[in-house]
């Protein structure tokens, strides 16, 4: 994920700099050293400490950066997360982009911890979804995991998802299970989508690997699980809240997707403070 | 904005789809069409129809995609936005990352028109901040102008904004200032930020082009404002929320900045029929 | 993979051709044209010719390429595989390029083919591995899927191959198991490689999705496929050679990993003729 | 080459990693570290172990990677070549794509030391062609190098070579070298491909530098150097096989080019073995 | 602008040294070291010290390189400006592109303390426009601030000037700035180009921040200076030689903008000296 | 070229438009279109109208650009060397980025074409030099051939030319050049620097197929020309000025390199016209 961080932090970077902070080059002499802390101003669950750290060094390798928390971690109002020492310049140039992605991966972390607190006792796991910011996934999909979450297929090229739309190209549920089965590769399982009890029976009795349960009533949901009796894993998914996740998890789905992990997400509030 | 454009949905597109599609090419015939429509599933105000469009043009130029509305314009629940017609493989690739932009960009477009009208009738403009999506600013920042926004500064090297930080390093508003009108280019503005009348009486002297009014309460930027005479550009920033926008418009000041336009986004519900 | 046929041509049209053909350009005139064609030299498995035309097109759109075959079909040496008409100059720079990727990925294409053709009658699919060129892989890969083999994991990121060293440092194929299914995407399977009966029976009991039964004599194979039962997926792995494979088939594994399809490629041998 | 290593390197690990190893970040713990040799199992010429360390130390520049032997040296079935130590994360994420251009390239130094033995005593040299695989032309070239072999250009931009294409758009050998001399950088020689004696003669009497003989029988070959008679370099090309290429080297050419060198490598034998 | 000068000495180097110096990889023992200077051969304002530095570090990070000097000295005939020491084979490979930088960018600095120097005493700032050398603004740029100008907008993006092709869009003075004022962010100033003194007047009525004379004789720039009478800042433009450059400050301008300091560039004389 | 015309015409672009034209956007309608007509404001030699057809075609394919002259030919003030049409947004964004880079490759075909001139009548050819502006060397070369000059080498790998540093590491001129020959592609010629005629003795004696003369005065050149014999082309180099040119080819030298045909160069005065 290396590889990605860097990118993400050198693209906004520049996208922040440019050819520099005017500002700062007009007034911080060149040679002046800064000590900065980054300080949570709400209780939150922290996520992104070290693509924070990434972005200061990336400008900066000299740049002291001290972790007090890791990621994961629940954190309090007022407790200091790092301590970050350097050029007054670079840190000033640093500091939104270090607290944008801080701030919003500490959002999704805080929301996901949410939902998997909601569902704590039943079997059930919260994963995300695609709903990510471009460009941003390989981030998202971290807070996630940070909050307890767990992570559905990356992209479209590590997992098989069949919809309505494949299901209606292929001509059926059977037709289109068979398709996947013959072109991809062994290694990954065959998820479909299904809207009702009928549709779910023939996705089991086409041999699907995971039954998505799309957009159901609890009640079917829970029906749906007895009816696949375990020869499948299921997914409930479709306006999925924090109000109705725990009923959701008492029908006895294996994994809750859930897209507003990603695509609504809260900023955490953190300051950076210079002492 | 072509260049970021193409920048933003190339990355999009290659995070999602990597080396394909495994579900689609496995069950969709290389030659089947299909036919589509955007559909939205809440009223909102539109932004980044075009950057849809840039999406499935990207993947394939043969795509038809015709617009029914324009950005900035508000559309309702139900309504159809774009007509798409292509392959069904390359309209079902780039459907996920053409909404989670679409979605994303007409959610603060959508935000943004709620703090304009609630400060209608005033002076008052609303304008973003910095606290966009790392990678995205070009598209954040445009989208607050199809809601009827106005855009800060674009990064730290268009535009001056002396900060606490940088007032500390001079040792002085008035220092700072003059270090800055010293080094910059002569097409740029001045803006300082200001924490109590004292503070903005120190920054008229000194000849600042704009005052930030930080965190004031409503009454001392009216205090402000006044005493400021005209002399200078006043800006609100610091907790603005909805429901305070229009009292601090009533204070007089000119520019209000908002963060939540872009840091804490929920995106808008807009739907990718097939027919 | 649009994007990855884009990268990968552009990069081999810059290392070829730098700042230009130092010949071609002093001798041949700006606006002659040439029409050549494609031949083969020997009997093979077409596999890239869609990407051989794109070499000619992003060099110069208005090159005509028209196919006569189409990948995965046997031709017969002599015949035309393609005509391809336009600028002298831009024939003459791609020819090298267009011909370097075709025959790597037509050597591919056959020598899956007789690796598919000599278990045929048999359950077992021909797969690939990671063992291909650098910068390359999803050339690689899809020339396999033009001699007839399947694809096994594309990389790291797609797919679980739990191997001896993770197996070590979990403690024991039953932790290595329990661990991966605790993290990874529920959308992949778990393989794992044994190396004796013992081993796969642990597998076995642990649950793996897809047992590797690496480097063993076919009479081990033949006694694990029975072991296994139908309880997992098994796959043939380590010095499958032309002479083996059959034999190796006939033990009643699913899938025949063969490393050879891409590490070591004869180039099928086609020329670029001009008339 | 530095560049160049590092973009092959970033590309093949990108390609192969992605967003990381799902396995081994599921099953090994983020600090455990790990001691690996790279064993050879099979007698070969080695080329690639510092392109092997740069994948190693790209990823992790922490990994301590100390080389036994150097490029150009003849290993023996069950040394080793190196030794590895750091993080089992990054050492078995690195695996593959080192092994896989390790492989590829002491495959071409041990094919090209073939080749280079075999006209010992001779005044030939072996030179390597164009026909590369795509992206890797530096190190494919840089392998023939630590085999014993000489390059030929590295592509159409660093020297000149006249082909019946070109002979034909000029109207004639004398023409086409007239025409290269007036334009090209006089730092280049002229190279010229010749079928028969009669273009020899030719190519001799518009004072071409370098003739190439191009699938000439031997006793052609011999007649044409003797024609020549020390006014040109001579170039042997075309269907050079190891049974043939002594008597091609006897004939007296200065020069002979080997597509196979680069066009058809059989990986060298190479493990990773971990402790 | 740190990555921009990355990125400018990395496409420098790959241009001039591409996949190595064939010359210095024959001839130059790998591991020979060497010490050189870099040493004035005329008097000038120096600049470039730094990118030079960086040319060394980005092919050797090993390379020791000592500054004598610093950005924006004069420097005398035959003084050292700089002691390089490290790997021979580094050093040859760097010396031209390193040069080329320094050469250009002194030879900015030098022009430009000339204009400077002419107009000591005045008021007036020398400032420099977007006539630069594609690719190398930013050095550019820096170049005139070292040698004691100030910089104009970088480009379009970070300024407003309007020019008379906008007016005549807009069909009127008054009308362009109210189309400005309405958009661009508020921390901009708004510069028009005027040619008389009735445009000058129209300018200062619309409240134009900066009023640019642009190709006016110098008594009518005197003129426009008195009618604006301080109202806005003026710029004078067009023509300015290092003749006239005085009498135009004398006029009471506040700018002088001179294309001349980047479009013509003379490159001041500096060798590098191996001891 | 033309992958190295997109590069450069593409960081141009993005250099100076960045997320846009402030001005122009707010000012112009985006639908209005403009006429505008590149005119020659002096006598030149015209180079790069090819090149600025392509930044506005990169900006905008919709642009009709139509070309009046070709580059190499000779214009006189006042006449029109391209009509262009098209969107008036995307002409004014265009518009400076295409004359920087028109401007300067006239001045430099401008400049090579007085020296090609100063030796009409002679055998010598003008060559450049590597003394080009970082990042645009292909253009820089592509324009002195258009004024009528030759190119040198491209860069450090297509051309050998051993300097003194090389010499000396080398211990002596026929070592040196006896290591190239065993190192280098057999299709480089060999060019060695000299000093005095001592070395050009060694030179010929060692076989170099090209002297440069460093230096010299003229009448050493002329001697030195008559002790090599036609037995290796000579270059002229050094402090060749377009006062003394003609004599320096007078002395029989095949080759003089000038410097200052790229590294200080005048730009040529052109205007783009909007009608």
């Amino acid at each position: 994920m290396q590889f990605e961080i860097d990118r993400i932090v050198r693209t906004a970077l520049q996208e922040d700099i440019g050819l520099g902070d005017v500002t700062t080059m007009a007034i911080v002499a060149q040679d002046s050293t800064a000590y900065a802390e980054l300080v949570a101003r709400e209780d939150f669950v922290l996520a992104g400490l070290d693509v924070a750290a990434a972005v200061f060094h990336q400008l900066d390798p000299e740049i002291d950066f001290e972790k007090i928390f890791v990621d994961g971690q629940k954190v309090n109002k007022g407790e200091v997360l790092a301590w970050i020492r350097g050029s007054a310049l670079m840190l000033l140039q640093a500091e939104r982009v270090a607290l944008n992605l801080l701030q919003r991966m500490s959002g999704i972390a805080s929301l996901t911890a949410r939902f998997v607190d909601a569902v704590q006792g039943t079997d059930a796991i919260i994963v995300d979804t695609r709903k990510t910011v471009p460009g941003l996934r390989a981030l998202d999909k971290y807070a996630v995991r940070a909050g307890g979450g767990r992570n559905h297929r990356i992209g479209l090229f590590d997992g098989v998802l069949i919809k309505e739309n494949h299901i209606a190209a292929a001509g059926g549920i059977n037709e289109a299970i068979f398709r996947a089965r013959e072109k991809i590769p062994h290694t990954l399982k065959i998820e479909i989508e299904t809207r009702n009890l009928d549709e779910v029976q023939q996705a089991v009795n086409a041999g699907a690997d995971i039954i998505m349960l799309d957009n159901m009533a609890n009640n079917d949901m829970a029906r749906a699980v007895e009816l696949i009796g375990g020869r499948a894993l299921t997914e409930a998914s479709g306006g999925v809240s924090l109000e109705r996740v725990r009923e959701i998890a008492e029908t006895g789905v294996n994994i809750i997707s859930v897209g507003a992990l990603t695509h609504s997400v809260v900023a955490a509030d953190i300051s950076m403070l210079f002492k």
